[in-house]
């Protein structure tokens, strides 16, 4: 067996890949122990409450795990939250060595776990494969260093770029395989997000129809409490709860939303409208982590040049609308020239049939401009 | 060696592929000659007026073709024309066996190479990628049942579908791979075609800016004669004609041109523009198999509700122009429902570094309506 730290760690995180989505607010994680060039030892983190994925791995390595090699995506914890401290439980095991992928992000424990095991005279690596590490927990990453949500913005275009048509018709323009794509995102989010824009011209359910599938918070922004109370997403058969977020005081739309089962969730405003960035901490400081921004145009644009869009899930379908009416990705203003552009990176396309998805992300003070 | 017939067919496509672009106005053709298992002869169409696929594979496999299995992506020719006919030429080397891709698509000579090798008594089986074999000739077989170029659609996007600012602002989108690859594409093309728009707006060379790179003849569709007698397409150092397309009679207008090295055509006009059916059938009859459509954007759309289209080649670059100013691919009048939209099939995606470039081919009657 090929025993190179990296190929190790690429195992270790195809396990923790098995719980992404599921572990909420925890981190996925996944932990190989190798004894002697095999693996001993597998696990991964499955459900928060639940045993982390180095307790998996040293159950089933058992007496194995004296003086074995030990990989785990992320740095070991230090402390007690719902299960005993990990770093603690390896060091009980007697390992011998300890591969990180990547150190805690969270500025208050990082680092110490590491610190245990070396203090416990056992060795320790960091920054194997930490790259794929970080990605594969980015929403954590980011909720934990910024108390912000990872923002992910969801579109369906034609291959003209056209989201709906000059009138708002938007159904469908993804095939199926598609649109099951996206219930699997939804189901792997902590909240779905749209502008009041959208539950006007599609009142979608904004829940996650897939087998298995858990539902998100549903959050609408909606500065002036235009939502109707007969909205589909307020009444939906779904533990998730419905958030209107304004900066609307009309104490009569409130009360009748909130009888409707919403939460209303008052904002600061700027010019009369949301503050973004606002609503996304106080979602972030109730332990949303990540957001699915499903559209419309007008907050996609705000949002995109707010730089609170951290990743893009772009749909393009094989169809043209074929000319200049329809709208477009985002409302509101464009960067003036061409090299005012809001830059991507880490671009990767995926087919779902004929539709191509491109996934990518905005880089650092990715604001157009002129 | 695996001798199934959809094998050899496949090295035959990859022989001919070899010549594609350069063979104008002839197809693009590959041979392989098979006998006892092993191939003993290969040849492909290099260049008009110069010996044809099957000549080079029997000049290889000299007296081993005696007897041999011959497979040829088209119908061989039956007829003389710069060459003697390649069916006499299979004949006279006794081959055993002719798997055919495809028919020859010219209606006036279909059918008559197969005839004549089987009245010589040589099987012949058709078909064999059949649809692989057609595309490799696409222009071709367009130009040759219907009298018309093949049109190509290439454009160049953000990944929020603007091909350029509201100032007409669009350099550059994609990266210097993609644009590489355009200039590849127009050296394997007889004509790229844009509209006036574009050449007031970028003054483009037009030229195919690659080592041994062949000019196509640029054509721009200019109804009311507004191309300045100093734009660049009009004074390249390039043996390749321009074509002004027009439906003015400016005189005036139109000896500045003649005297700047244009050829001025004057075309069918439909409300004072130019009938795009009728310039396509102009070009074509004078032996213009392919265009190049490079935009602005009120061609394209002109083009594309006439269903002048047959392939798009639409590049999406890594950045967001992000609001809803700026052009698109197309202008003029869109679908009025989603469902109008004018589908696309047999989707390919390739990637230039983090460009995306995604092929693909307007469906028969692909006409977005409402």
């Amino acid at each position: 067996m090929d025993v190179s730290p990296e190929k190790i760690m690429k195992r270790a995180l195809a396990l923790a890949r098995r719980g992404k989505g599921k572990t909420s607010p925890n981190p996925a994680v996944g932990c190989v122990i190798v004894r002697d060039g095999a693996i001993v030892g597998e696990g991964w983190h499955r459900k928060a409450g639940t045993p982390h994925a180095e307790v998996h791995a040293l159950r089933q390595a058992g007496e194995l795990a004296r003086g074995a090699d030990v990989y785990v995506t992320l740095e070991p914890c230090s402390h007690f939250g719902k299960t005993p401290p990990c770093a603690d439980a390896l060091v009980e095991a007697g390992v011998g060595r300890v591969f990180v992928g990547m150190v805690d992000p969270n500025p208050k424990v990082s680092g110490r776990g590491i610190e245990r095991l070396r203090v416990a005279g056992i060795e320790v690596v960091t920054g194997i494969r930490e790259a794929e590490c970080r990605r594969l927990n980015e929403p954590f990453v980011k909720h934990v260093t910024t108390g912000l949500p990872f923002v992910i913005l969801k579109s369906a275009m034609t291959m003209d770029g056209k989201t709906a048509t000059a009138s708002g018709d938007s159904r469908w323009i993804t095939n199926e395989k598609s649109r099951r794509y996206v219930h699997k995102l939804r189901s792997m989010v902590d909240a779905i997000m749209v502008g009041v824009g959208t539950v006007l011209a599609d009142d979608p359910q904004l829940t996650a129809r897939i087998p298995r599938g858990k539902d998100p918070v549903r959050v609408v922004v909606d500065s002036s409490l235009r939502i109707p109370s007969g909205a589909r997403m307020l009444h939906q058969e779904s533990p998730a709860t419905t958030v209107v977020a304004t900066v609307s005081e009309d104490r009569n739309r409130i009360v009748k939303l909130e009888s409707a089962g919403a939460e209303v969730l008052r904002c600061h405003a700027v010019m009369g409208r949301i503050d973004l960035r606002d609503l996304l901490a106080r979602l972030g400081a109730r332990g949303v982590q990540s957001i699915l921004l499903e559209g419309g145009s007008e907050l996609a644009g705000e949002a995109l040049r707010a730089g609170l869009i951290d990743k893009c899930v772009l749909f393009y379908a094989p169809k043209f609308l074929g000319g200049a009416a329809g709208l477009g990705l985002f409302g509101g203003p464009s960067a003036e020239r061409m090299d005012g552009c809001c830059r991507l990176k880490d671009v990767s396309v995926r087919r779902f049939g004929d539709d191509v998805m491109i996934e990518a992300y905005p880089e650092d003070l990715c604001l157009p401009g002129s």
